[in-house]
C-alpha cells in the first residue's frame, strides 16, 4: 500500500482521468491509494467527469482493519452530476456503519456508489446491508464487488424500495442498467410499499430524540434531505 | 386507541403480570397502549418477570406516522436477566430507523425483541432490515410479527452474525429457540465471519467522525458497548 500509493494528481490517477475523456462518461473507477500531502495514505474513491475532471474525492471513513492500515477520511462527499442528479460516494467497509449511508442520503444522494472489492465469505452479509441502507434511507445502491478470481462477485443494483434490481454472478460480468432518480421522490412522497415516508416521520412541534452514542441528535427541523441541484 | 389506552398499571397489564407469574417466564407480551400521567397515548412494549413485575417498559420512539398517533418516546431502553443477560426493547417501525438498534447494542443490548404487528406488504423489507441491525450491531434479534389472519407472520430469530436460525411461515407458530448470548462476544472478538470487529474499529489516536446530521460525533473513546451485568 506505501509502495504504490500516488497523489490524486499522479499517474495512476491520470490514466483514469484519460479513460473517462476518451469514453465520454461520468466514472467511478474503484478506489486508489491516495498519499495526502502530509504522507498519510487513504483509499479514496473518486468520480470522473466526461472531461476527465476530477469532479469528487472521497476517502473512506471505515478503512478495513485491522487488515486495511489506510488514514481514516474525517467527512461524507456527495457530488451532483448536472442535469441528472446527485451521487454518493462510499467503499466497501463503509456499508457496514450505517451512519455512512444516513449521512450520504441526508446530503442528497439519490444513488450511492460502493466500489466493493470483497474476496472473502461475508457477501452475504454485505447483501443484506447494502439493501438494508436503501431500504432505511429511500435511495438506489450500486455495490459494485470484484468478481472470480480475485473478488466474490454477486455486484448489486438496488433500488430505493431495497428491490434488487440487478445481482450478478460470481465471474466477471458487464451489469448495465438506467436508474430512474425520480423514483427516489415518488418512494418518498407515497412511500415505500406505498406505506412509510421515512424522511417525513417527524412533526415540528416534536421534541428531539436525544442519542447519546453521538453526543447529538435528531431535530425535526434538519430531518430531511437536502434537494440535488440537477435532480 | 384513545379507547383502550391504559395506565401502566391499570387492568391490561396487571393481567398481563398475572400470567406471566402464574407461567413463570420472562414475558414480552407485545405491546400496549400506554396512557401516560398526562394523558398521552404512547405504544408501549414491557418486559415482565417470572415474579409478575413489570422490570422494563420502553415507549416507541418511531411511531407508524402518519397511520398511528401515538406520542413518540424519548429515550431507549434495555434491561438485564439477572445471570442471563441484556435485552432491549423495540417496536415494530424502529426497526427501519438503524439509530434504535445501534443505541440499543450500544447500551448492553446482546438481544433485542421486537414486537412487530405487521399485516401490510413490507414484511421482506422488514426482514432485510432485521438481519441487517443484527449485522452492523453484532446482536441477536428477535422480530415477532403477528401471524395470519391479522398478520403477515414470518417471525425472525437472526443470530449476531446475520443468520437466519428461524423464519416462521404465514400462520400462526410457535417459534421456540435458545439463545447462546455468549456468541455476542464471540463475534465481536472474533469478527462476523471471522474477519469484522464492528466495535473494534477505533484507534484511540483517530479524529472523532463528525455526523452533521445528528450535530455530533463517533468519538473512539465512547464506541463500545456497555457490559451486560449478568451476561
Amino acid at each position: 500500500m506505501q509502495e504504490v500509493a500516488e497523489p490524486l494528481d499522479g499517474p495512476r490517477v491520470r490514466r483514469l482521468q484519460a479513460i473517462a475523456a476518451e469514453i465520454g462518461r461520468w466514472v467511478v473507477p474503484g478506489s486508489v491509494y491516495e498519499r495526502s500531502a502530509d504522507g498519510c495514505v487513504h483509499n479514496t474513491t473518486l468520480l470522473l467527469s466526461p472531461q476527465g475532471e476530477v469532479t469528487a474525492s472521497y476517502r473512506k471513513v471505515f478503512p478495513w482493519r485491522p487488515y486495511e492500515v489506510c488514514r481514516p477520511g474525517d467527512r461524507f462527499v456527495v457530488a451532483d452530476i448536472p442535469g441528472r442528479g446527485r451521487i454518493g460516494l462510499s467503499v466497501c467497509y463503509d456499508t457496514w456503519f450505517p451512519e455512512v449511508a444516513r449521512h450520504l442520503a441526508w446530503m442528497g444522494a439519490e444513488v450511492i456508489v460502493a466500489p466493493t472489492p470483497t474476496p472473502t465469505s461475508d457477501r452475504p452479509q454485505e447483501i443484506v446491508l447494502t439493501r438494508a441502507i436503501a431500504i432505511a434511507n429511500q435511495v438506489y445502491v450500486v455495490s459494485v464487488n470484484g468478481a472470480a478470481p480475485y473478488g466474490t462477485g454477486r455486484s448489486l443494483v438496488v433500488d430505493p424500495e431495497g428491490l434488487v434490481r440487478h445481482e450478478a454472478g460470481e465471474s466477471p460480468t458487464v451489469v448495465s442498467d438506467v436508474l430512474d432518480l425520480d423514483a427516489v421522490d415518488r418512494v418518498r412522497r407515497h412511500g415505500t410499499a406505498g406505506l412509510h415516508r421515512l424522511w417525513d416521520q417527524f412533526h415540528a412541534d416534536d421534541a428531539p430524540l436525544e442519542l447519546p452514542l453521538y453526543g447529538g441528535r435528531i431535530a425535526p427541523s434538519t430531518w430531511a434531505p437536502r434537494r440535488a441541484l440537477g435532480g
